[in-house]
């Protein structure tokens, strides 16, 4: 058996409440017998879920929740005994390695910087997110945590996401890239061509230019950086395309007694493409820069979304994100 | 028989070279009996390929071609005989209502703006173009013309972009939104901000405030407006899951005996999401600001999605669409 592993869990702050969250749970112990849950939140409703206990599972108390339209400076405020604060708090003492959340972005932000440090010379946390395609993945960085990213910014989510696909994908020179508009009268703003201009200066990192958005699915790129506005609005329209297609399919599969036996028949051939396009099962991102392991899950995440955000955090544990980029990072920046 | 409709077309320019030209502007010409086409370039080659002549297709000789990689200042400089500022020069001229290239969109927006004066007020012109969904359509701009649009260009292309939608797609109140990032903590940058300030402040738009990427496909709104940077680089991220899906299909319907039969079985069901996936069928986007219909075809255009930017010019001829933007951009303007 592999080393024990303890996540805490932010069981309220999802838009679907504590029920998804707990059967997710119990599945993620069931398939991990290294891995122990702290689930925070409302004792009384957890237990209920729970029907009592679980070995393998530990309840927090925490009285209060972070609301998904809370400001995230009220929140800093007033909700030091959410849900939310008390499992980053988990993570600062050392009683959880990483935790997860489907609560209020912003407010995740806010409490991760005022309770985790942040990786020396590193500014602003970046939300990192490794997206599939049909040959290899690729990690992207930021996907809203920050808009008006600097050059230096640019530069610093590149150095932590380098680190982190070296860490977790187990790349010893991930291919490192800025995201940049393909026409030729603009080679993008001045915040990206002065980052480009730093990355490759730099001699450890394998910097090699600019990629455009549809480059995100060719395996051009291991790790591909952004301002947070961009990568946000890129990565919602991507989603918003694949949800358009599952649609589609779906219609064409219903919609006649002919649709619906095709379907059938075509199950067994496009599972790999249902797998890809299926959000739930790529549910999961890292808020990279603090020194702790903290993933952001959909705000209305399903169990078996939930249950992949659990698996993202168990895996940036097993792989030691926070210590292999801490170790590394200040060679890199200075 | 409705009104006679002349377009000229860079027959040049693209990356396939003048033979899908001739042949989308034959099938154009053939499919609407009101069309004539002007095709600029090298005439021998084009006569070649029209074998001989065409009574509804005249050939305008361009000795010069831009280059797909050639900076837009030098082409402006040494291309005025190239067959894509001669084809503008015959929209100028009024010797054709639009024109359609395929090339090099830097030095189109350059000639463009040199050759075809723009609406007085607007300080850029914008790349839009109808983006297709399950219901209904949304014209989406800059899609790459402009990187740091001020407020005050946001503002601008929401104008024409909502008397574009009226123009074509017939709607009296067009929904006008500013493409923004969902997070809690970032409302959005500062330009964003104060474009929605200006725009909520005018009573003849119908601004109905921010949409996300993935609303795009949502029919929530019929204009959605951006930055350049941003609308090109999440054009391209959603052609990339498109062209991944497409790719994903073909797979599962082409590996194994069994695949291929079901792909036969299903593609009679599967009309529809093929047809909106099929990035020819939507290929031509609207240079939006000068007083003219010029429209951008992809560099690597085939036959069909040159007969789609030419259908496009066409439209937009029809329906008048740079006068009827010219009469009311003042009043909204000032």
């Amino acid at each position: 058996m592999s080393n024990p592993i303890t996540i805490a869990v932010d069981a309220m702050s999802g838009d679907r409440g504590a029920e998804v969250v707990v059967h997710a749970a119990l599945e993620a112990v069931r398939e991990n017998e290294a891995l122990s849950l702290v689930l925070v939140g409302i004792r009384s409703e957890l237990e209920a879920l729970l029907h009592g206990g679980h070995p393998k599972i530990r309840i927090v108390e925490a009285a209060d929740v972070v609301r998904m339209n809370e400001r995230p400076s009220h929140a800093l405020r007033h909700k030091r005994n959410s849900s939310m604060a008390i499992a980053l708090g988990l993570v600062r003492d050392g009683e959880a390695q990483g935790c997860v959340s489907a609560g209020n972005t912003g407010a995740l932000m806010a409490f991760g910087r005022s309770l985790i440090r942040m990786y020396p010379g590193i500014e602003r946390p970046a939300i990192a997110k490794l997206i599939p395609s049909l040959r290899g993945r690729c990690l992207v960085l930021d996907l809203g945590a920050n808009v008006d990213s600097s050059a230096e910014n640019l530069y610093q989510y590149a150095l932590m996401g380098s680190l982190m696909a070296t860490a977790v994908s187990e790349l010893a020179e991930p291919r490192v890239a800025l995201l940049n508009v393909g026409e030729e009268e603009i080679k993008g703003n001045e915040q990206v061509r002065l980052a480009s201009h730093m990355l490759a200066q730099s001699d450890t990192l394998n910097y090699i230019g600019y990629v455009e958005g549809s480059d995100l699915f060719r395996n051009v790129a291991d790790v591909v950086v952004c301002d947070g506005f961009v990568g946000n609005i890129a990565l919602k329209t991507g989603e918003g395309v694949a949800g358009l297609l599952i649609e589609l399919l779906e219609q064409a599969f219903t919609r006649s007694v002919y649709g619906r036996m095709v379907g059938l028949l075509a199950r067994p051939v496009m599972g790999r493409l249902l797998q890809l396009m299926d959000p739930s099962r790529h549910n999961g991102a890292s808020l990279l820069g603090l020194q702790g392991v903290v993933i952001k899950s959909h705000g209305n995440a399903n169990e078996r979304a939930m249950l992949a955000a659990i698996r993202q955090a168990v895996c940036e544990v097993t792989h030691e994100v926070p210590r292999r980029i801490n170790e590394r990072l200040d060679d890199l920046l200075f």
